[in-house]
């Protein structure tokens, strides 16, 4: 089988995790990463072997200058790639579209985007047949990819009518939060509904959702919590039923003791997972409960990862390497560990992790 | 070769850590892990086949009745033991150091018990030696370790006259830190000079140096700050030699990025390390700087996992399977991928990561 070449340009939060990603992928083969920084995050990329690509001509001078072994431009990158996944700040990636276009490279963005660049936004369960052969598609951002899951599974379902969440949100990334992180403070979006109402509607077009958002002084994940008017009065247990068989949603349970999003990070951790990364969204299962025809829960969305295994589907999407997505998606979950249900019903839970075998 | 018996008690933060890097030895295997909790903590060790004991009888009964597949008790693991780690809170620990000694099994204690528990307290570079075949040792706290590591090396090439160091605390470990945190406030450790400057002197008796804590609101590592009174003028290039030759110590440059306690945790992530554990002490090398006489330097101290390896090598020195100090720490360095001197100069930096070979 030929493997898919694919190349990373932006090796951040999200590019480098898409880097390994694809690297653990039997049907990929990572042929180089692309950034503009000289430091410790591209250092890493070297001493994992990567080959090395400076996103501009300026980069290459700064990176050759600071010893880094570059291999080439983004342009002489994208001569070996079969298709590229972008995961650049916001402004350098609508830059970027007409580069990979002109070079005939299929192309993936990431949620920061805005629909129009691509004219597609992607998360695999609801809607990887439509982006099969297209040139480039748009990965959700991590908030809507959790909102699509979620809510998408319980429109299929027939139970959905509508929804409101509020979401509080982590108020930056960890390797950032030294410079851009806020303290002792709650700060909300002064936007209501939150963009994240319209861009889950990007995927499923006649989702009836709002949402408002705010940001808490903590760099641990997203939390949603969310009231939903059902189409009829169901009980907890059907409602479970359909989100323990949505894949990559997963229950956490109160008598396995996880009560606060610390627990959850940190139990990722002991699973061995990289980087401690939950691609999953994770509902606490104990707190959901439904009165008449409404639904309660809480919900954690780890925006480091969550979008990392949507990545790697949108690769196989566009590129036509399979056609069926229900497919890709397990051979993601496979690939990387992805759950569903209840955490310590679905086995193995551990992957990566000293074992006694 | 008849590998050593290891068991552990206590599966917290630093026990299960211990458990991780036993099945890591060639010359060690794991007997099995014992605690009271049924929560997910312990389902992380059944789930990784450690075999899984309680503490005691009433825990035995609790972690039956809520499904976790139970071996025995503490008594019973003793039997299957050669050696076994004690990882468990304060007053926990005192009382197991009779049973231990009953059941003629050695015995290694974490840093918060009292040196007068066993007699002897141990930091692998500085008194190997001296534990070889005790029946029981102290391996001391996250923060004396650091300071043994780093003064000792300092003393050993006679540059050592004193020093004194504030110790910057993380308030509390990341799994607990929805219940036991403190937040936008610091708090002073009342009494001065902490008690890090007397246990550093259980492991090194004449160690002339000073310290006060303080405790902060973040969870991500301790942080000291240290001036030194060196015996004489020397270089800062003959600090950085004696230090960058010191087994688990490495150094943090600033050309590489890495300017703040989030940048070294996300680089040790990167770097694919088990829970991003770092076991050294990481020494801002660019800041270091002497004035005539005066050194002064800040470092970084991974409280979670820093004690874990001097735990390993309590393991060799204590049954006598390994009389070189030098060779144990060599043996533990290798298994777990520990380095020294600057980051990016120690190859190979990734292990347990996705590598393009």
């Amino acid at each position: 089988m030929n493997k898919i070449k694919v190349a990373l340009n932006g090796y951040g939060v999200i590019g480098k995790r898409i880097a390994d990603a694809v690297m653990a992928q039997e049907d990929m083969t990572l042929v180089g990463v692309c950034d503009v920084v000289t430091d410790w995050r591209i250092k890493i990329a070297v001493a994992k072997n990567y080959p090395v690509y400076a996103s501009t001509p300026e980069a290459y001078t700064a990176m050759k200058n600071a010893g880094i072994p570059v291999a080439g431009t983004l342009t002489d990158l994208l001569k070996e790639a079969d298709i590229i996944c972008d995961a650049t700040p916001k402004k350098v990636a609508v830059a970027n579209a007409e580069m990979y276009k002109k070079a005939g490279v299929k192309s993936i963005f990431q949620g920061g985007e805005k629909h129009s660049l691509t004219g597609h936004s992607f998360v695999a369960q609801a809607n990887y047949e439509t982006a099969i052969g297209r040139s480039s598609t748009r990965v959700v951002s991590c908030n809507t990819t959790s909102i699509v899951r979620v809510f998408g599974a319980l429109k299929n379902a027939g139970l959905l009518k509508r929804a409101h969440g509020v979401l509080v949100r982590r108020a930056t990334d960890p390797w950032e939060s030294d410079s851009t992180g806020i303290m002792n403070t709650v700060v909300h979006e002064t936007v209501i509904p939150s963009h994240q109402t319209e861009d889950a509607q990007t995927v499923i077009p006649d989702l009836d959702l709002t949402t408002v958002a705010i940001k808490v002084p903590e760099t641990l994940s997203h939390f949603h919590t969310w009231r939903v008017e059902l189409t009829k009065a169901v009980s907890k247990e059907e409602i479970l039923k359909v989100l323990g068989n949505t894949p990559r949603v997963i229950f956490l349970k109160e008598n396995d003791g996880l009560k606060a999003l610390n627990h959850t990070t940190e139990l990722m951790s002991d699973m061995g997972r990289p980087r401690g990364d939950m691609w999953e969204v994770a509902i606490w299962a104990d707190s959901l409960n439904v009165q008449d025809t409404d639904l309660f829960f809480n919900y954690q969305v780890y925006n480091q990862a969550i979008v990392v295994p949507e990545t790697i589907d949108a690769i196989r999407a566009l590129t036509g390497i399979e056609k069926d997505g229900t497919v890709s998606i397990n051979k993601t979950n496979k690939a990387l560990g992805i759950l569903h249900g209840h955490i310590f019903e679905s086995k193995p839970v551990i992957k990566n992790a000293p074992l006694l075998v």
